[in-house]
């Protein structure tokens, strides 16, 4: 035999096969010009007993090189390297072949978008940074029998290619939801199935807006949703908030250079929790209409309102169809099951849909089939009115225990709904450091630093009561108590 | 009491609650200015009286108005109209509320992108169209099971807000097939799990591309990757394409303005099926290398070759971090599961989920879980096994059966892998008329122009064999046959 050895050690632990590391060697041999074209192999036989191999190994090696057409097999001749092969460099000198590293890439590349990856909170840890749900109390075996029903009654269909658009079952189940408790016209047809609120954002704003464009948002506000219309080119506007919501005074300032879309929070401004004034509602209308904007409404906790009814939504009143609504079951069941929905003008549904086929292609079909059920049969509402109380409760235990441990450092309103209590605090505290030292104290909650639209500091806090008990709720702000900063 | 009246009749059988229906419409006679600022509203008794419901529903409708500022309620003095609201319009003469349509949209928008809304196939249609699998075979029961454990020993976490890269066991799953069958050095950083193959695609040309820069494509191809790559603003430029794969050599000269990215489908050239030859292979990998241009691979059915073993991917070979791999698991077991990957070096993988951290935030965990799972024990293993026995022997009905209906129409390899056969036709056939007169005959396939670059006819045919039982391929041959045009 020739002087040729195998240049890689074979890894018999690797989870690689054996017959695949012979064959990836060998091929890297060839391409580096160790072994050239039309040169011969050694047999299987002698290549299994210098490898140490069964013989078995070596043949499959061969045949996945021969399949690739490195190598070319001569009855009762051979085998050979194939001659069909372009010229390689010559090999550097002790050039040995090392595991690739995957640190670096070959071509340029912008750097990643501003990352808000989730905090991965140390256990214990008692969290009320989020407006979210408490997953803990979901009704997961009520979730696990509809999916299973969902196999077993939509069955393979829901397993194949469909349209953009969802389900026509959880379109159907949504529309009449969205009928019977938010007062919407909604039809199967001007809604699409998203990937949560997310999702919609992302497909409205791609729909609407051309780069350069502008959309007006709150200045304090919601960042992903900021990120997304960037994202897609949009040039962002921020206006000004106060006790009755966005101040759509300034808004009519601000389109003087034309305003694409204005997103806002009508039902719980997000972060303040106010509710948008009807005076304000019926002047946004009219100024939308007259300019020729969308207004993008996010409601995204419509149901979670503890004293009186919810308001109905601003597309409610929409008799323009200048409103494109956007909404989620991330809050009334649960985040993780990633399905929103957009209700707006058919166009722009079908606008959307075109795009979302681009995207994504389409929804999980086995997910809308389940969740169209618990609609349907009224699991989803039974689980909300459960909520409604839950948290009816712990935002008043919240309430009552900020009153008793920080009486003189925070001012607040109730909020008469949603999953979270702003408060400002008292001149001279600063929110990010008491956020700061409370982490330390195992508390986590969000500063008004960060929702505001220029990044600036904002003496206020966010504390999401709905994720945590009642008594876990006291603690934190014990905790929070003592790790406010003196001046 | 006054004159004044309801002016929308209300409307028992809609899903709208009686208390809705009221307070919309006193809201809109407020909007309308047919109730004024600071008049008086009728008692709850005397209003129900006239609209024959009961009191308490009045109550509710009065109560929605308070919360939503409408209306004020003065103790011992009645309800009036809010005096907070701004002027409104002068109503127009007999200006009755209509039930709003939503054919129309109230601001600018552009047409949908252009549509590939799955076809509704008659019942009973034998479909030839796709590559898809055969859903009717999916083991249902196999994936309820695992979606059950999933809820079961996942659990809440599964169903809250998560990172943006897809669950960890999952991407190490991944990561585990690839390096043990595909020769690819993956690990669970490298990896983003996708919304399928179509996601995986989005993901990687919106971190790639930016608008008016250049991906170079195969000519004869897959749309939907092109509609991608054109929805982030990039310039495609075809490439031929023929029995070796994509003419490298053409590359070169059409790289002279730049090109961002080369979108290739290695394995099973789409439509042609053939193999990138390895010259080509160490040519390209060398050309990008160079030329620092992004390789996209698509290596969408790896794992459905049936004479040999499947010809390692680009990837393998990529000693220079040029190439993005995109997976899928919608052959493998179904396209509705929605599950793709991206494998790339880690700044592209960290680039690309920041993208989809805005575009939809995070994927399925409880579906991530699951599929984790049926790695792990290697179910998805076993149905492929199963399923490539089944469709080699599809592929061989096919094939014969084409010999005997159709011996001097159609021109045509043995596809060594795939779910699909394609077919030149022979001269002065119009395989555009054949697939339209197919149809009256329930046969569905697809002919050469649906994949040519620039829309012009292509005399050859598609016929996607996976999805049809033996019979039913024999079947759809012989209709073919009496289909087929006479000149």
């Amino acid at each position: 035999m020739r002087t040729w050895e195998l240049s890689v050690p074979l890894d018999e632990a690797s989870p690689t096969p054996l017959f695949v590391q012979i064959a990836r060697a060998l091929a890297e041999d060839i391409r580096r010009g160790r072994l050239k074209p039309g040169a011969p192999l050694p047999g299987s036989r002698a290549l299994a007993t210098t490898l140490h191999v069964h013989r078995n190994t070596v043949l499959a090696a061969y045949q996945e090189l021969e399949a690739q057409g490195w190598i070319s097999t001569a009855p009762a001749r051979g085998t050979f390297v194939s001659t069909a092969l372009p010229d390689v460099e010559p090999p550097a000198r002790s050039e040995a072949p090392r595991a690739r590293s995957l640190d670096s890439v070959g071509f340029p590349l912008d750097p990643p978008l501003e990352s808000r990856e989730p905090v991965d909170f140390p256990r214990g840890a008692l969290v009320l940074t989020g407006g979210s749900p408490d997953v803990r109390l979901l009704p997961v075996e009520v979730l696990a029998r509809a999916w299973r029903r969902a196999f077993k009654l939509g069955g393979q269909r829901l397993l194949d290619y469909a349209g953009p658009q969802g389900h026509p079952r959880l379109r159907a189940a949504l529309a009449h939801m969205l009928a019977s408790v938010r007062g919407l016209a909604a039809t199967p047809d001007s809604l699409l199935v998203t990937r949560g609120s997310q999702g919609a954002l992302y497909l409205a704003a791609r729909a609407l807006v051309r780069p350069g464009e502008r959309i007006a948002v709150e200045a304090l506000g919601y960042r992903p949703a900021w990120e997304a219309f960037r994202s897609v080119g949009a040039q962002l506007v921020p206006i000004p908030i106060d006790g009755e919501g966005i101040r759509v005074d300034r808004l009519e300032t601000a389109a003087r250079q034309g305003i694409r879309a204005v997103y806002l929070t009508p039902h719980h401004q997000y972060p303040t929790t106010v509710t948008l004034s009807p005076a304000r509602r019926l002047t946004l209308l009219a100024w939308a209409r007259a300019a020729g904007s969308a207004l993008i409404e996010d409601d995204y906790d419509h149901e979670f309102h503890y004293d009186g009814r919810p308001v109905l939504p601003l597309a409610s009143a929409d008799r323009d169809n200048v409103v494109i609504y956007v909404g989620t079951l991330s809050k009334v069941l649960a985040p993780g099951l990633r399905v929103g929905f957009l209700f707006a003008p058919i166009p722009l549904i079908r606008c959307a849909a075109s795009i979302r086929a681009v995207v994504d292609r389409q929804g999980d079909l086995v997910a809308e089939y389940a969740l169209a059920e618990l609609l349907e049969e009224g699991e989803l509402q039974r689980h909300v009115r459960k909520m409604r109380g839950v948290y009816r409760s712990r935002r008043d235990a919240l309430v009552e225990a900020l009153r008793k441990e920080l009486p003189d450092a925070l001012e607040f309103s109730i909020p008469a709904g949603g999953m979270t209590l702003w408060a400002r605090c008292a001149p001279g505290l600063d929110a990010a450091a008491w956020s700061e030292r409370a982490r330390d104290m195992g508390v986590w909650f969000s500063h008004g630093g960060q929702y505001t639209f220029d990044g600036q500091p904002f003496s206020a806090l966010r504390l999401g009561f709905a994720g945590l008990k009642e008594t876990e709720l006291r603690e934190a702000v014990r905790r929070m108590a003592r790790a406010r900063p003196r001046r």
